[in-house]
């Protein structure tokens, strides 16, 4: 549970305009699909650090007069992803702290898997800890690296944690980037006139007309002060690993990851799961809106018709609640309903991007039949989840994963699917046009990259 | 301004189940879609009302503790869509009150013409009104009518209102639902179980498992009792009048209204416009997500290939807070972003559903131009607005209409696109195949059927 | 239940200051004894009415933001006081209405008596109400009075109630003020600089260096326009029935109520006290806070030290918690503590205003025997209370009044007190020191002024 | 300004009673006199604690449902006197902590003189700080010294720090009380059935019939767990400094504090002050409410009659907005008014407990005379405040304490009384009656005895 807390996280930073709060709260609003759980900003104006945080969108926490309070030419930003039933404002990022040196702020996007012994030690030589998150013993390291100039006290810290970290960090008028000598979760830098934007995704540049730099290397520092850019490699692996669930399911298809435009990726899993498949069908489905560009995809490379079968409804709010016993399978119906004019009496191809339990999988699949498909053939444009994830996506336990206990055969039979289908791993990296060196594809093939 | 209040709503009631609160909150989250402004509940246990009313969405107004609050066996709910700046949590309905006779809620989606001169009269005689809504006169007008039974009451009321409703009126033991003589929205009735259910479109009716089983008929009173059923025909026009904008933009595709689906409607517009466009390009992409269904026609009917161009952030919240002065065109940003590696140096056809002002349609073509699109041809699935709606659609005035005061060519110059291309009237009532005899088109037309 | 909503208010009214907002929240603030649930204010500028209403005390409801939002040159004000478990904003007055001629607000203390009958009468006439208050009663007998001017509007209306009425009344441009034809709750007028103020005592005026100018008589109307004041006799009664209440309990001491100073009249009525007891005493103490005049005047008369002998927490919020099980006779230990060393071996007399159920004066002197004393004496400021109030004290039905069914001596043995005594009726009037003719004194006789 | 966060505190707590956190929500209850910014409380059950904190008062920061949800056996409370502008959440006490050995909570009253150089020292190793309060740094040494029990642990702590600290310690299963070597503050044990009970003032104990065991001894620590009491003299000092302002102003005339009742000692010093003036008057009045007892005193010594001569409003809330411009010497007014008819051409004694800045004297003096006294005779019932408080009284800085820079005559002059009488420190000591040598009157001499 402690480890999951810094989980599928978004982050944005600023240095060197006056707008920063605002351009900060455009750059975290195009990052909401990272985390909707809370929000923060943390500004600097060279003397003093402005935090703003709270729970919910973006939109809902800060207000014009919220903004204004939040003077200062640098600022970082985080949307928080909750994968646990319980969230609350003190686990709400950036965290903003007072050390020997003065004020502190981070915004940290993955997960670490030393913390907990590092943060013992730490315990038993008398630190007192705010938080259960792995992100604030980065802060207690760097504390405690107190003699050195503030540069080399975050290298120290961070060669002494292990696992997937893309960080912002922040004082009164120093922006420090990170990423993972594997660079497991992305971070890119870009321009907006003479300022500096640094964020996990390039759809938050494009929002505020900011120019793509390049990314953040793995094992990269960057500090950015009234000097100008410096870098600096704290580290050096001969091979990346990159998440191949940023592609797959958890980036923006506008987005630009590693490189390469998500959407066209997700395009060409479509096209690889066409070629891989060939299955007879009248129309081609997805679930939407993940699995939209690998249907696209599949539709064209196969020559069925692409349709929309399902409707999603994009207002769920923070909770919702159920009618008490009178509905079945309603988990599917909150969120998707089909379009029966469509699929009745049709042979359908549907396209998802992944399986995880399988049990919305199966109240999907039963809502299709319901609404009058002949045959339904779910296509999932990645293969089989064998293991969970300990960098930072939200994968469950190695037991609750329906692909790490049965077969394809088995799954077919429980979801009751006429036919069902993977991406081959090897159609996968094919796809993506990257070298499959540099992915970390653990939950494909449980091999941790990390150790 | 007054006249807009009631705009653009989503109705629901349910009679004769002991989850009446819990059914009514999910038939409203299925039709958000017709209002994120406000929203409330009204049940009903025989004796007494039970309101429960906020500001927001659906799932956020109601928590468990709420709807527990609300016991009985009947409820109506509403959700409100605001046109104006102000919003009010007094604005919200479903309205309650007391009179001679007890409790009694209204619900109402559409929009009344002459509630002013009503309203001026019934202030003369001493009435005290609390907001500026047209229901709020229907109330009146029944409290006045008090010698009567309630369903004679509200015949008499209605034959005195003039304009566009369909609504939903309750006391504690009584559910009426009442559809104006023209039919301009949409209002089904179904079954759960034994219990009755109405709806502004039938997606409401599938979330929760209930059966469709018919339109409420234009000028049709519907009294709902423990006795049962009973239906009143209080008005008899030759022809009736329904939006046809309802298939254009308002529904969701899943719904049937006026007893067709709406995807396979706007399909079928998409396709139509294929048809009379007849354009030579690489791709088709919709304006999401309400071209969705006619770009997917146009790409099957011209054998373009459907293109996922623009990505829509979904997680706009109730007020977005723009910076300064920094970022031009933004008003469009925020909304969408284009995929860049989709449209370069592409010749792109791209749908939308209509033009009012042309702004937002402005500064959209200037960012496919600006990633990279080599043309764009701009084919609406709609004829060009040149009327205002008194009926209920948030349209602004004909002086901000831009096709009102605007030949197709000068709209196209000012847009600054290749082509531009917009679906015929004949086109748009052939592609519906209901009699075009029963629709009003007054928007296309300013040929106002209601006087 | 429904009677009793108005009762014991505070109401406050400024014509002609720019600052008409803020002094009406000082003015609140100094009537704050007078009702804590609710507060409000409605200030106008000749054009528009401007609300705002909340739960609590007056310090804690307006800030300097909502108060700046209230603009204008005339307001009106209102402390509620609630008699009734249920509390609620709506409740809460100024209250606000928009009828024919546009805007009217009304605040209102006392306690109407024949307003069922009224009501009915215009719900059969198609009147719809919000609130359960007599006070709205008044406003739709305005709003129908509707061809007439509004003073004559007013005056119209109030002949037909009957009951206690101090009341301000406001459009965006007049203020007006009406004080029942019997003068039941006090009203008084005073000028600040060229401003008109209106308040129920005059605390209100000393706070914000008003000057009182005389009171509002009984039966009288009062308009204050551009034009100036204007006064109009609507009723005339032979002989007035003023509360003799507000002297014994519920005015602050340094008003001046009915023309005469309460802190005097109380401290003479614990010298007649002294005289009509002559008991022999080490001390004499008051229940705090409002005993402590006349305990002043009973240890001046008597001779007998006046001492501290409880002490009272002031700090009570609005709800307070108590513990399950564990502690007995908690009520009055919430509110007072004895001082031990005070009370030790000593023949205490104990000065208190009234007894209405006797509870709270039973576990008070069980908790002052606790603390040592070796006799107490309860001598109590005013008479037996036998009949309950209908003009807008708070007082409990005939049976709950332990004097309406007791005999002193059975009230003295109930309380366990070594003697008790009440200040006879003639001595109270005697002491009050005006007309006795002129007050309603229906508690202590059971003979009820108006019928 | 980060050396006054700690002044003037309660604190309360409570060992093996299973309503322990109602109970200690009554114990903070009373002693709300002694700071109204913030409260809270934290359980513990054995194995975890439970905060619940807020701002305000505490009977509107806790409901049934918050203490609900702090189960637990032992319980340790804390009220927050601001002595800042700002006042924050964050700085509500009791602090909660995590640290090696798990959590732990701190409730403290006084205030620290040397920890800033602590703090630095800390954050030079490497600790991070949550507060800028004194009270976190006694956590981080009890954190720091981790090898050995807990209770060493504190020792250790407490023998580094310097100041006033009367403080309540928690872990899950473990109540410790400490008093710093002088006594400075008040602290006292009680028993409630077998429960231990901990409160700043014995009144707290009164309200939850606890009975009064001793007081926590100058340099002793007491720790409570299901073994019983211990008791562990830290520190030995050869006369104990506690603070006289305790007496003079602080506590609430109900307690018993360094073992005498405050109500008698005051009235004392009443007494006292009488015999050192002897002035020719008609009234004594007090100023409400803190020098009551001493206007008893001295009413009783001189024969001058008692009454109330100045009306106190007690619904003073958090935040109080003043009027723009239009009223003069406004401040005292908010709290006081005069009573007129009592002062009208009398020639009046007024007792006051102390002066510090003398402005809010003068205005009081001034709306005395405005209300029509003939003399004011201005008696302080202790001697001139001539130096600043270190020990954790909010007194201003040495050059803003009239008395420091002014002499008797002079001060007597600005006030603009007829005359000014300062009771002598001999008087003051002498009516207090316990060895002088026990006291820091340092506030009066500039002797200040913690270096």
């Amino acid at each position: 549970m402690l480890n999951k807390l810094n989980e599928k996280c978004g982050v944005f930073g600023i240095y060197g305009h006056l707008e920063a709060a605002r351009l900060t709260y455009l750059g975290l609003y195009s990052l909401q699909h990272r985390g909707q759980e809370s929000a923060g900003i943390v500004t600097g104006d060279g003397q003093k650090m402005y935090p703003h945080l709270g729970m919910g969108l973006v939109s809902d926490i800060f207000s014009r007069d919220t903004l204004d309070k939040l003077p200062g030419y640098l600022a970082i930003g985080h949307n928080r992803y909750s994968t646990t039933g319980m969230s609350f404002l003190k686990n709400a990022q950036p965290l903003l702290i007072k050390y020997a040196k003065g004020q502190m702020a981070i915004a940290h996007n993955g997960n670490l898997t030393n913390t907990d012994m590092i943060r013992a030690r730490l315990e038993k030589e008398g630190s007192i800890f705010q938080s259960t998150s792995d992100t604030e013993v980065i802060l207690h390291l760097i504390a405690k690296a107190n003699g050195v100039p503030l540069a080399e006290a975050v290298v120290k810290s961070l060669q002494q944690v292990k696992g997937a970290y893309s960080l912002l960090l922040s004082t009164p008028d120093t922006l420090i980037a990170a990423r993972d000598p594997f660079g497991v979760r992305p971070l890119c830098l870009g321009k907006l006139g003479e300022a500096y934007v640094l964020a996990s995704e390039t759809c938050a540049l494009d929002l505020i007309n900011a120019k793509y730099i390049r990314d953040i290397e793995p094992g990269e520092l960057l500090i950015i002060t009234d000097k100008g850019l410096k870098s600096i490699k704290f580290a050096h692996e001969k091979k990346s690993a990159m998440c191949i669930f940023e592609f797959i399911y958890f980036s923006r298809p506008d987005s630009y990851i590693f490189g390469r435009n998500v959407h066209l990726v997700r395009r060409e899993y479509g096209k690889q799961l066409a070629r891989e498949t060939r299955i007879k069908a009248d129309l081609v489905i997805p679930v939407p809106d993940s699995a939209n560009s690998a249907a696209v995809g599949y539709a064209e490379e196969s020559g069925i018709p692409f349709e929309t079968g399902l409707i999603r409804n994009h207002y769920i709010g923070r909770t919702f609640i159920e009618p008490d016993q009178q509905i079945r399978d309603f988990g599917a119906k909150i969120k998707y309903n089909p379009v029966r004019e469509v699929l009745k009496n049709k042979k359908v191809v549907v396209i998802d991007d992944s399986i995880v339990r399988g049990t919305t999988s199966r109240k999907l699949v039963k809502m299709l039949y319901a609404a009058g498909a002949k045959q339904v053939h779910l296509c999932i444009s990645s293969p089989p989840i064998i293991g969970p994830c300990f960098y930072g996506i939200d994968t469950p336990d190695k037991k609750e994963l329906i692909a790490s206990n049965n077969t394809v055969k088995q799954i077919k039979k429980y979801l009751g699917v006429d036919s069902l289908h993977y991406l081959s791993l090897e159609g996968l990296l094919k796809a993506t046009n990257i070298s499959a060196a540099n992915f970390c594809c653990a939950c494909f093939t449980d091999d941790y990259p990390i150790k």
